[in-house]
């Protein structure tokens, strides 16, 4: 079953809004089987007649988002009648169901309303719990188009509650699970994965391999057609890259930490220098990361590395603040001053300016604190463009992390 | 002049990765007077062909995002070499220049790096500074392609620098370069800044109005054929909006602040609970910070306030820790501790759990203290959701800073 989606909408074409609907479908019509292979967004108005018409010469299924309002630009219902050669039929009950949360509301409903009342003579309605237009299912010959409201609140629950479950139902026979392991990679590059993996993968079976490179780092995507074959793929990459895999299933860096030191009952603090405070902001994105942080020093100046955290002024004169030293000093100073298990230290130059032949802008040090064991430290040369930077020097702070609550 | 906007990534429709370039590339030609008639996402791989084809039919300027990878499935050069009948060429100094990067990094480059280097006949190289990929400009007849490549960081950098003066340049006759304005709002909702401003501005002349909502704030976007006019528009709009507008011109709050910050020579610090660290990060975000940002701490447990800023126990134990009496000694703790001009402070309930009837999730407390003058307090409602109520926060505590500035 070939899958296309269509967005109406010219707030997302004059970059007002950005589109979500694109990922909360394709992720949601994995879990299906069925992929995306093509999204289009056009303005609201008369291209979305074009962009329907050539949809159905291609796909199977359309889903379209948005231009089911009352006002005159939205003409996805009457878009989609003509394409398909069906009559639009006024419901009663429909326009009741309006009016009714027009009362709810104290809002006075106009004419205009009575649009969101047609339906394509053989569609389906889908209740729209949120909101005043009701979603469509409408079919003709191997076309199916689904018609989803723009806004989210409305669009989500719509779907999730009407229209996968008819789809699940009205396609039981067509519909397989398609099987994926994505593997996300820190500290190796794309060329580097492909040429390590990718033939010896291929070679296993209809196995399909994708990229998706970030700095420092690269999701290796594997999809095959039953789970024992992406499992086998995947063994051999992990076999293959090992330990630079931090995360498997889309959890973030974060969130691995955030779990990982929830299950083992350890507490993690933080001392950014030049990651002012990313890499403890990270941290407390996660949900319940209060149970494993409570911590955290963002010590910018040479001052609050002493004050702060006892980072002796012998250390910072002798070997600068950035430095291996230094970048150890603040770990246990952390440590110290927390009471945590595991303390992370991070110290460089993030630019623009600041840097100098022998500490060119980019170089950052890592120290790891452990109650138990010797501090580790850790030097790297990062991007020099300031939040690339920022965010490569977070990401292996929570790395270090990471490898030490495994 | 027509534009559409090829974006491709197999990662995009799978729902893996959102895509923000659309958004960013809009909202860059709209200064330009253009509009994006037409957006495409393709898969990587051989789709790009097709639809490169079809929009070439369509429109004058096509942008592809993506695609310009060493990997197998990066073809989208190949694709437009095609559809252009142009040949690719292989340029040396590029490939040097790719080679130079891994050197400096201490990678070893590999014999996949090669297609980089390859030019289309004609073709304007647009220097990639944060990645490998260089951007590509092809013209034939009435179209024009520029190839981008698709992680943000090297795209963004390489449309403002390189490809945006390019078409200014080239296309200077056809372009109508309106006069921008974009004040930016925080603390009233876009249509309330639509029924005081709108119609006024209008009465003055042709201004186009737009509007850009986020999460408790609003850009007004006021545009003009001279420049006088625009003037006129935006002192009209800050007549009646106020001191709600941080800023002008396109700087975000953190900016504003560390620009004010400069100026007046005045230190800030920080102090973060529920912000996990966003504040202190927002504001090294911003190069030259570490001139005005020395010291924030990141107090997360009660305990974490009592030892690194001194805040009572029994105000913890009395007025609990999201309270205004906890906020105000934390700023008064952290401007102590820093010896800073300004310190604020942020203590509030991120949630999903941990609100009650009297203090629900999204509750927040701000604290305001300065070295001369009384320690402010602000209490705020803001969004439930995790990230969105960080956000909404760490904007309001730069805003008490950036007033303390003006």
């Amino acid at each position: 079953m070939r899958v296309e989606v269509i967005n109406t909408g010219t707030e997302l074409l004059l970059g007002q809004v950005t589109n979500t609907h694109l990922g909360f479908l394709a992720q949601s019509l994995f879990s299906l089987g069925l992929r995306v292979e093509r999204q289009v967004t056009v303005p609201d108005g008369l291209a979305i007649a074009e962009a329907f018409e050539e949809a159905m010469a291609r796909a199977d299924l359309i889903l379209v988002t948005g231009g089911l309002g009352p006002t005159s630009d939205d003409i996805t219902r009457e878009a989609v009648a003509e394409a398909f050669g069906k009559k639009l039929i006024f419901h009663q009950e429909i326009l009741d169901g309006i009016a009714a949360k027009f009362a709810e509301r104290k809002f006075v409903m106009n004419e205009l309303q009575r649009s969101q009342a047609m339906v394509h003579e053989g569609g389906v309605v889908l209740q729209n719990k949120f909101g005043t237009a009701p979603g469509l299912i409408v079919e003709k010959g191997k076309n199916v188009a689904i018609l989803l409201p723009g806004p989210p609140n409305e669009l989500r629950p719509m779907w999730e509650n009407e229209a996968l479950p008819w789809l699940k139902k009205r396609f039981a026979d067509q519909l397989t699970l398609g099987h994926e392991i994505t593997l996300r990679i820190l500290g190796m590059g794309e060329t580097r994965v492909q040429i390590l993996v990718e033939d010896e993968v291929k070679a296993l079976g209809p196995v399909e391999v994708g990229y998706c490179a970030r700095p420092g780092e690269v999701d290796l995507r594997l999809i095959a057609p039953d789970q024992a074959l992406v499992e086998k793929a995947a063994a051999l990459a992990r076999a293959k890259v090992g330990d630079l895999i931090y995360t498997e299933g889309g959890e973030t860096m974060e969130q691995t930490v955030v779990r990982l030191a929830r299950v083992a009952r350890k507490t993690v603090a933080t001392a950014d220098s030049c990651t002012g405070g990313l890499v403890a902001n990270r941290i407390t994105n996660v949900s319940h990361s209060s149970e494993i942080f409570r911590y955290g020093w963002v010590t910018y100046a040479n001052e609050a590395k002493m004050t702060e955290l006892g980072v002796p002024a012998e250390l910072l004169e002798k070997h600068g603040a950035v430095s291996e030293e230094v970048a150890k000093a603040m770990a246990e100073g952390a440590l110290r001053g927390s009471g945590a298990d595991i303390a992370v230290a991070v110290t460089g130059i993030a630019g623009p300016t600041g840097g100098t032949p022998e500490k060119p802008v980019g170089l950052v040090y890592f120290g790891l604190a452990k109650k138990t064991g010797a501090t580790q430290v850790l030097q790297k040369n990062l991007s020099p463009q300031r939040e690339t930077f920022k965010y490569m020097a977070s990401q292996i702070a929570l790395d270090l992390v990471r490898r030490a609550l495994v």
